[in-house]
């Protein structure tokens, strides 16, 4: 059975070296954040998710969800008590304001705990992490009555909630649904309509499930300008949040996918089914927003996780599997072949993979301190720069953080041979788990196009301008340490096509609407490596000064830093290829036609 | 289900006007060869895999393989009847030589079958494209009577083969061998152990199975100078080719994978299997890499494959899925939305697919041509120099052609968004199949340290030094076409990279073998962008005259066109960064300990 165990020393390398999140304990929220509660807090999350809930995620792969004849659906062995012992240890509280029962820290220490939970069982994670969207979207748009009715039992974790969004004709494209609401005499909507592929939408974990459904009243324009977003309870909720009768919303079927067997993908029937409107009809889609951009950065630390979860299981296959010799002569020479750890090509996937993991997971909690510091931060000003940088990177950290997932996961497999290909091996699952991330909560080009075609543009710029002076900043801080020199040598070198593409966007974005699309995906890709290259100077940079220090964790600094230097050497080169494929224009993708891509 | 057409069209292209086959008609084995000819055999073999492969392919991997309680394996349903008709059409002896009932056609035409087959049912290709590999070790290094006694049933593919080298503890290190081989008073040898990962290893297609099989005699050296291969027939064969009792051989389990589930890989174990020697003993390894090489071929168009495969299918959703606008304005004012093919980066990914496709395609049958030209040029510095340019990149073509196939194949499943993860549609099939190719028959990391490690130092350089002269060369011509100079341009800038990483590994290679391993696999895939980009610089040639000609198919050549130009725009630049990457050495690649990777 595959191996995991939460990467909890470098969690709290992040936390408390890289952010030092500390310093910002004079603000509301962070108050009770002290370096020993999070630590405690840190160790006892991986704790948790080692015993409780990585030993079920190959289990759960194999087996599946079902729905029975009655409708109902249940989850693999092993959800329903690991869920149970989640909500008793009040897990899904960390981040969520105390007024509903929420323990009120910053984002930072609920993103570690979504990680751990998506290392060690994806499709697990996923049922209170769909829940989280929902919470967001009712916590910002909904009337207080709602927040109090709902929101208590939700950030419990009694009731989990879902996003319905797609139906089978509708995607990306919003404005095409077809689920109707027909205002009721009692204020509420009876919502009627077929969504597709809705992670945990239905499931045995708990007693409710609180749907968030996108539909259209009665004479709402024919596009995103007329949706709406409805509460849809499972089962109806009474004044006192006991709970009522069975609503009108089935599960039609199970779908069979590629992956995240464990967690229940629901094509969801509703037929009249009570609804509420959360805010005003046909101001869904900003409503719907809210939900998805949190969704956005959960799918973006699960391509963090599969890269993780993976890569300690290629490591350990790596020391223990011998076959072939050292180049520079045998390494064991007792033995009759070396760990495979010897070969320089099977070290260049994990180093890729250590250094992806250690830049991406400092770059999602950066951008989870972003979240807490767009509502918290001192000044108006610090709230707006935390908000435009997480605004803008939001799409990088779910688009190229999933795409270098599912190549992590792709990798760490290729290291397994032909045993990663075997299934009970669990390096596939690891694959084909990531590879959902890529997908769902917006297609990986939809944010490019969110990255180029709106967070570019907004204000002006400001917030690529605002993140260029940081990148600029920090590279010119004197330094003596030559891997801190060399790695801000590359980042400004990499900043510089960065800056290049971004102009070529502004001059090129007017005549050709077209190049802007043809040049968005190498764009978000060539800020991904940017801004892990800016995470690896902030990495190099505290490594170096501790290894001046008391010469504690030596070993911990130095693979640092040789990371930073991979970086440098290895990735910031991909900076210029990028470049030139958005210099490239959009000839040759608009060229062809429908017939001559079919020839 | 998925669809699926052979590629003809284009595959005519290639051997008539980028190969131009018929201007060998003077060498032996090509008089056949017309253009006639040819085209009917390609149209023939188009129609065959349409209506009676494709359609397997999809409920093949849905049904997988069965091993029944008496030890006996059964293949997906259809398989058998579709395995019929291939042998009475007499497909497998198309390139086979005469001599044993082959038809002695160019490997050429060969290829181009296997490529069908592989885009059709990759599972199924698989048992006549495994026995093709022992045909040929049998052919070259067995006794004329083992040929005669095998070979004529192999290629008719009354009979199909297997290779056996993999052992639980042992896969690209074959000293490790376990495998024993004890020699009896009759010639022949007692084979006892178990082997795993045998594709195709047992199943129901056909009446005898021939297992090559690597194992070791008594007191062989411990390494792979001493291993042996042997001929293992399922059923022993009487002299007059009739069959006889049934070997100890037997299938103890059929792998859970997770792709190909139409192949039986099966767990083989030998009690004492009656097994007869090819060649000398401890020279199993010589024989065994001509079943390689020509493996190794055969799975760099399953990368091709699949890409065609999935590429289809992507287009035809393109087309008929809607969702969104076009950046400049409605394409389809009067339908709801456009068709998805509007979008940039829905097109970005079809080109990077279809100008891989089209690149690949050239390369492959070039590849296979040389094959031919090895041995029936008509000069010995033909042949040497046909020899030398297929050893070095038959690496290339494994390498780079799969990890590209696998690359197509999750860009095609991308467009196809959510559906594309739903298991119904197939277009996660093309995804896992593609998978194993990047795995078997020598990991692509093998393959890279196959080309840098020996290829690129065999005979002083010789083959490398004779690609860049061919590139050179072609890249000097002089053409009025546009496209066609900015091609040679791009590619001689490409091309300068590749041989400063190969001057680098030259400098570098006696001082730290290690850098030569840490810079392989970015070497491989410089070698194989630039050699797309020689075979899209003959196509644009090829297309530039054509265009000049009697106006037919002027689309199909202005997309080619379009083609070269998307590699020279947005491939060529690649070539750099991975030039870069060759030269950071090995320091960050080999920098840490175990415990490090570990922390």
């Amino acid at each position: 059975m595959p191996v995991f165990q939460a990467p909890t020393r470098d969690t709290r390398f992040v936390v408390n070296e890289v952010l030092d999140l500390e310093r910002y304990r004079h603000l509301p929220g962070f108050e009770a954040a002290t370096r020993d509660l999070t630590d405690s807090v840190i160790e006892e999350a991986g704790r948790f998710v080692n015993e409780v809930v990585a030993p079920l995620n190959l289990s759960g792969d194999q087996e599946g969800c079902t729905r029975h004849a009655d409708g109902s659906v249940t989850t693999p062995k092993g959800f329903k008590e690991a869920y149970a012992r989640y909500i008793e240890a009040g897990w899904g509280t960390l981040a969520a304001p105390e007024i509903y029962g929420g323990q009120g820290l910053p984002h930072v220490i609920g993103f570690v705990m979504e990680e751990y939970l998506a290392s060690a069982n994806q499709a697990f994670a996923m049922y209170p992490g769909l829940a989280n969207g929902a919470i967001s979207a009712i916590s910002s748009k909904g009337s207080p009555e709602q927040q109090a009715m709902y929101l208590p039992k939700m950030v419990s974790g009694e009731w989990l909630g879902t996003m319905n969004l797609t139906e089978p004709h509708c995607g990306t494209d919003l404005g095409l649904i077809r689920t109707r609401a027909e205002p009721q005499m009692d204020g509420s909507y009876a919502i009627t309509g077929t969504k597709i592929f809705i992670s945990a939408g239905d499931h045995d974990l708990c007693e409710n499930i609180i749907h968030l459904v996108l539909a259209k009243t009665p004479g709402a324009p024919e596009s995103s300008k007329g949706i709406s977003l409805f509460i849809v309870p499972k089962f109806l909720v009474n004044a006192d949040r006991t709970l009522g009768d069975r609503n009108a919303v089935s599960v039609g079927a199970i779908e069979h996918k590629m992956g995240i067997h464990g967690n229940a993908t629901c094509v969801m029937n509703y037929d009249g089914a009570k609804g509420w409107l959360i805010g005003e009809e046909n101001k869904g889609l900003a409503a719907m927003f809210i939900m998805m951009n949190a969704a956005r950065l959960g799918v973006g630390i699960q391509g963090l996780a599969q890269a993780e979860a993976s890569y300690q299981n290629a490591v350990a296959y790596a020391v223990e599997r011998r076959q072939g010799r050292a180049l520079t002569g045998p390494a064991e020479p007792e033995q009759k072949a070396d760990p495979i750890l010897v070969h320089p090509d099977v070290r260049r996937m994990l180093m890729d993979a250590k250094m992806f993991i250690g830049g991406m997971r400092a770059l999602c909690l950066w951008g989870a301190l972003q979240v807490d510091l767009t509502h918290k931060a001192a000044t108006e000003e610090e709230r707006q720069q935390a908000d435009d940088l997480i605004s803008l990177l939001t799409p990088v950290i779910k688009g190229y953080g999933t795409d270098m997932g599912y190549r992590t996961a792709t990798d760490m497999q290729q290291i397994w041979g032909g045993h990663g290909y075997i299934a009970e091996n669990g390096m596939d699952q690891f694959v084909r788990d990531a590879r959902i991330a890529m997908i769902y909560e917006g297609a990986n080009g939809v944010q490019a196009m969110d990255l180029v075609g709106r967070k570019l543009a907004l204000n002006g710029g400001r917030a690529i301008q605002r993140l260029f002076a940081v990148i600029d900043a920090e590279c010119a801080e004197e330094s003596a340490d030559d891997t801190v020199k060399l790695v801000a040598e590359r980042l400004g070198k990499a900043t510089g096509h960065l800056k290049a593409a971004t102009l070529w966007f502004m001059q090129h974005a007017m005549a050709d609407r077209n190049a802007i699309g043809a040049g968005a995906y190498a764009y978000m890709t060539l800020t991904g490596v940017v801004s892990l290259g800016l995470m690896w100077l902030r990495i190099a940079k505290v490594s170096a000064k501790a290894l001046g220090g008391d010469g504690a964790d030596e070993a911990f600094y130095e693979a640092k830093l040789l990371c930073a230097k991979h970086w440098a050497l290895r990735f910031a080169p991909q900076a210029g290829s990028l470049r030139y494929e958005v210099e490239a224009g959009a000839e040759t993708v608009m060229g062809l036609t429908a017939e001559q891509f079919a020839a």
